[in-house]
């Protein structure tokens, strides 16, 4: 695969609706990556196929608020501070990058990182989307190890963590990032190339320029949405998608604690007053009900998207008045399966109901 | 000096009395250390001056708020796992042992872990008496970096934190302390032997077993605490000691939060109804007043003792109605100095009020 500096518009747009609310802020993510492909003209992106047994592979994200991201942007050293950390803590080179997730801002880390460094970044996630938590990878999902993960900030601090227990990392790792200021680089899941092969959600960076320039080919012919749908039946992961609901936001209540972006969305139709339609998020949208129904629910993507241009709307910027239409797209199959409800499923984040897809909702 | 099981009463009493409400329950200090003792005979306690100018020393603790090491206490492994951990952080073995501070159970655990291991313990720490902070000793107000730092748990948990700001240091320290549940064990301050013999407050565990003797001698004499006064006068660092109350416990606010133990105690003269007296802490006792003067203040030290017995009474020990004497005991010289008190003098716990010598107030 191939990303050039005029990709990065549809390619940014791409990943932040994969990140369903989440991954942070697709335009600082874009800046970033854009001024570091300037900058050193390399990007070795590698798919999925062509990563060794054995080579080493780890996962770089920035962890924390996307409502602080948008403030408290990186300096641009992290990243490679944060892996050569790595390198240290293993005692050895580590071979090629995975992204954790794909989302407006983590899909450009792994990139930006890539660039700076020359290590090729993997054409692959381990979400094909974005959760707000380190362990919601299917990287544990499927027995691997966050631990020993290295996570750095602006300052040049490096605090390294290892446990056995991955939601001990994750919450060790929280309370670390809320110290740093709500947001900070990490790096973790040190794995073998034949394990990802088996387990990370293949192909989504190609994805997520695909459904960047179908929502950009569709303004041009007339219907955005109809041609994002039609992208995303034609690809292996995301087969289902539907719109939900079209309207305007008329209540938002958003608040950052626990080192996390958490909320609610109300919305009603346009031209009517009363809500009919709720989205719950935590960094990323977690449910949409409507008249005491749920409609889609995790790990089904949920996107809220502007109703005239379809672009993307993370959950920092959502606010009153917006008008946008909702959506659902089906999940991963690696996402459905019980090990993937298990980690990613409606009871991971205390919602206490079955997952069912929202393809199979009447 | 040597430490027999003979002398773990005396010795873990006058710890705690130095540790000036603080540095953690002496009971609990004096069974592991006791336990470690049966167990393999050896114990290398060694003098400041025996120490090699480029030996590698680190300190040892439990970090944490006291309430909790009441309830959940070490398994035993977690410091020589912190140890060994820092030993891989640094790529060469440790020459010695240093306390960080004294207190009932912070001056057992480098003792502990010497007798698992064999490697010495320097009869000196870094303070000569207890703080809450990391950055509050004498090591980091001489210049001295507390980072690398890496902390464990009862669990196997392992964290690493390097940062160039030892306040820095200190507040992610303390996020992974409150996530690990309120205590855990750390290894930090790597120093060379030349910087530790200028800078560590020589001697204090030979005096905490001096001031333990001195009260249980003075108990089978008639009076610990003329004993006790008389002996402090005869030490290198507390010249001056004055006892200031003599009364009652009528209200005691305690509370746990932000990883330490934060209150205030109000005595009343025996007989009396009225408050005439207050003493606010941070695990160890900050300042205390009386009629709205000011009697004494960090980085003196505020010792609270059974008024019949003079055993030291740690703060999470107070209780309502206990008969106390309460003592002013004068501060190392090197915690007096200026660099001293900008590391520990009153304003470095917000209070407002400058250091005064508590012997040179009326």
């Amino acid at each position: 695969m191939k990303l050039q500096v005029k990709d990065l518009i549809n390619f940014s747009r791409g990943a932040a609706l994969l990140g369903t609310g989440g991954g942070g802020d697709p335009y600082i993510g874009r800046l970033m990556l854009e001024q570091a492909l300037l900058k050193t003209g390399k990007l070795n992106i590698i798919n999925l196929g062509e990563v060794a047994d054995d080579a080493l592979v780890v996962s770089v994200a920035m962890m924390g608020t996307p409502t602080v991201l948008v403030e408290k942007f990186p300096n641009g050293s992290e990243a490679e501070n944060c892996l050569r950390a790595m390198e240290d803590e293993l005692g050895r080179s580590i071979d090629a990058i995975i992204p954790a997730e794909i989302g407006g801002f983590n899909s450009a880390i792994p990139l930006v990182l890539s660039a700076q460094t020359g290590i090729p970044v993997i054409n692959a996630d381990g979400m094909g989307r974005a959760f707000p938590e380190l362990q919601m990878v299917t990287y544990s999902a499927y027995g691997g190890a966050i631990s020993p993960c290295v996570m750095t900030n602006e300052r040049g601090d490096v605090v390294t963590i290892k446990s056995t227990n991955n939601r001990t990392t994750e919450m060790l790792a929280r309370s670390v990032v809320m110290q740093m200021g709500g947001s900070a680089q990490i790096c973790c899941y040190p794995m073998e190339g034949r394990f990802i092969k088996k387990y990370a959600i293949a192909g989504t960076l190609d994805i997520a320029l695909g459904i960047g320039s179908a929502i950009s080919q569709g303004r041009a012919s007339g219907d955005p949405f109809e041609e994002l749908i039609s992208y995303l039946a034609s690809t292996e992961h995301y087969r289902h998608s539907k719109l939900l609901f079209d309207g305007k936001i008329v209540d938002l209540v958003r608040k950052t604690s626990g080192g996390f972006t958490t909320g609610t969305a109300s919305l009603s139709e346009l031209g009517a007053s009363e809500v009919s339609f709720e989205i719950v998020f935590q960094n990323e949208n977690l449910a949409v009900r409507s008249g005491g129904r749920t409609l889609a629910i995790v790990p089904d993507l949920i996107c809220i998207l502007d109703r005239e241009t379809a672009e993307p709307i993370t959950t920092e910027a959502l606010a009153y008045g917006q008008r946008v239409k909702v959506m659902a797209v089906s999940a991963p199959a690696l996402l459905r399966s019980d090990a993937g409800l298990q980690a990613f499923g409606p009871k991971a984040f205390g919602i206490d109901e079955p997952f069912r897809p929202f393809e199979s909702r009447e």
